[in-house]
């Protein structure tokens, strides 16, 4: 069994990623290649770029146990089937995880990519601690999506749905989002809400604000935009920002009375303020969470970035094969 | 293993009920006793009962092959000890699974009360269907709380905490609840809070309501007085039993996108409503949902009723004994 290894296969609209990993669930090689238009292209690179990624690992291809495959856009997990995806145009009912998997000759699962995320974060990165056994990973970038392990298990739900924390309803009758709904988290925490939020600001008020000459000159704010001039002491940014940890805090403190895990973990572009995102959010989860019992919640910034998709996918691949070993025990079993 | 039998043991402040169960969760017999004051004495009693319980189940006190203990109170569920019970006096720290584990000669199991009840359901109740696998209960009695199954299995959470449904926050900066947080579900859809806030309305309205003079009689106002009211057509009542149906509307909403389950059941006194309480609740539900897609999700009354505990109780031990097997197999093989 030593010699098994499993490829993560991570499908981005900008990028293909692949890494392969061994039994022990370390990383062995990684490979990233752009993202060509069209499923024909893209899943033929997809396979060169895994055999690549093997041969970098230096074994052999028929040591692959299993793989996992990351996918945006609207999947049918049960068929390995991406059905649509607005950010791949021509991906229309693709039998995405069969064609890799006759490819490579290996097993293969499909998997939505905010999921994969999670799972990779919980097994080799931010939860691969040993007492992590519940982790929830809020994902921040255009949208706010995640995943949610329970007990050493990824949550699907009964139509592969669970998981979509940014719509969350964090004010009633709040700001109306783009799924039809009022007052989703994803309408306060996103980044590109973010951004636009701070517009709005700025609309808004007669405040003085070193934002107001960024948004002159590109005609638009980014949440790093924000970030930035949080940083240097602009009050207005610091408000819009101050307040988005403030709403991603109260999404903390009902995901801990719901589910009670050890960690909450931050990813997408705007984790990557690192502390100046974490520390707003455990001042404002210690302020407002009960006063019965001291909260035991542990809340990180994602720890493998870019490669908890290709880590998560391969490590669910692996469950796929041992699904009632405990993953942990493998994982720490081999370190 | 079919003349295997489960004891469900619910302790409440009121009344102890025990349940047997045969290997299939079908339940056999059930006794009720009042719950008398202190450990000591009660623990005897709940002992007699199971006793009793088996014997009007017509079989031997050795096929008891598991008890599940339903209690209320700060637990120790791992120690099964009773650390403390606001509605128990006398019960700190309590050894109570092992005392009764003794007396039974049976292994035996110690769970919170409202997450049994939600496990009774799930196994037993509205949930028992097969295509349920994960099930959400919502219980709305003095406070609100409940239990969370997600793909067959009850959540406990690091702390043994998960389920604290009505500490999520639904409105920021909304009424201070007890525990110290503003905003609190329990504190729109409690069953106590139902009444406060209707007394709270006369006050600050000269609205005439015929709730005035139920108010003028008993100096103040139940659940119940407000849904009697409200189905009476009195508008200030049915502005409040309103409300507290939207509240419970976004409450499953959030849970809808975080965990995707088939089901889910309210229980508690104010469940007793009925068709009363669930088609505002729907109607809620389906008007805020976003548009992506339509709700496939299942909303319920609880089905067992005062069963739920120890049903619930049992069907856990039995799936102590059996960690590896899919309940609902064990229970649909059986029937």
């Amino acid at each position: 069994m030593d010699d098994e290894i499993y490829i993560g296969l991570d499908l981005g609209g900008t990028n293909i990623k692949v890494g392969v990993l061994n039994s022990s669930g370390k990383l062995l090689s990684k490979v990233s290649v752009p993202t060509q238009r069209g499923p024909e292209v893209v899943i033929a690179n997809m396979i060169s770029a895994a055999r690549k990624a093997v041969d970098h690992a230096g074994v052999d291809l028929n040591a692959i146990a299993a793989v996992g495959i990351a996918s945006p856009g609207s999947l049918d997990i049960d068929a390995g089937m991406v059905l649509h995806c607005a950010n791949l145009p021509g991906w229309d009912n693709v039998p995405l995880r069969n064609r890799i998997a006759e490819a490579l000759g290996a097993p293969a699962i499909l998997e939505n990519d905010a999921r994969a995320a999670a799972y990779g974060e919980f097994f080799a990165g931010a939860g691969r601690r040993s007492h992590v056994r519940n982790l929830i990973m809020i994902t921040l970038g255009t949208g706010v999506g995640g995943g949610i392990i329970i007990d050493g298990r990824l949550v699907h739900g009964q139509k592969n749905m669970a998981g979509e924390l940014g719509h969350s309803i964090v004010v009633p009758d709040g700001l109306l989002c783009g799924c039809g709904q009022k007052g989703c988290l994803e309408m306060y925490a996103s980044a590109s809400r973010v951004g636009q939020r701070a517009v709005q600001a700025l609309q808004d008020s007669q405040k003085p604000s070193t934002l107001r000459g960024v948004l002159k000159t590109s005609g638009e704010l980014t949440a790093r935009d924000v970030e930035e001039h949080a940083r240097h002491g602009d009050e207005l940014a610091w408000d819009i920002w101050n307040q988005t940890c403030r709403y991603l805090a109260l999404a903390c403190i009902t995901a801990v009375h719901w589910l009670d895990p050890e960690m909450i973990v931050f990813g997408g572009g705007m984790a990557a303020a690192g502390d100046f995102l974490l520390q707003p959010v455990r001042h404002h989860f210690t302020a407002n969470y009960w006063k019965l019992e001291p909260p035991e919640l542990t809340i990180r910034i994602s720890e493998l970035g870019n490669d908890a998709g290709i880590t998560g996918a391969a490590a669910l691949a692996c469950a796929l094969l041992r699904p009632y070993a405990d993953n942990k025990g493998i994982r720490n079993a081999g370190k």
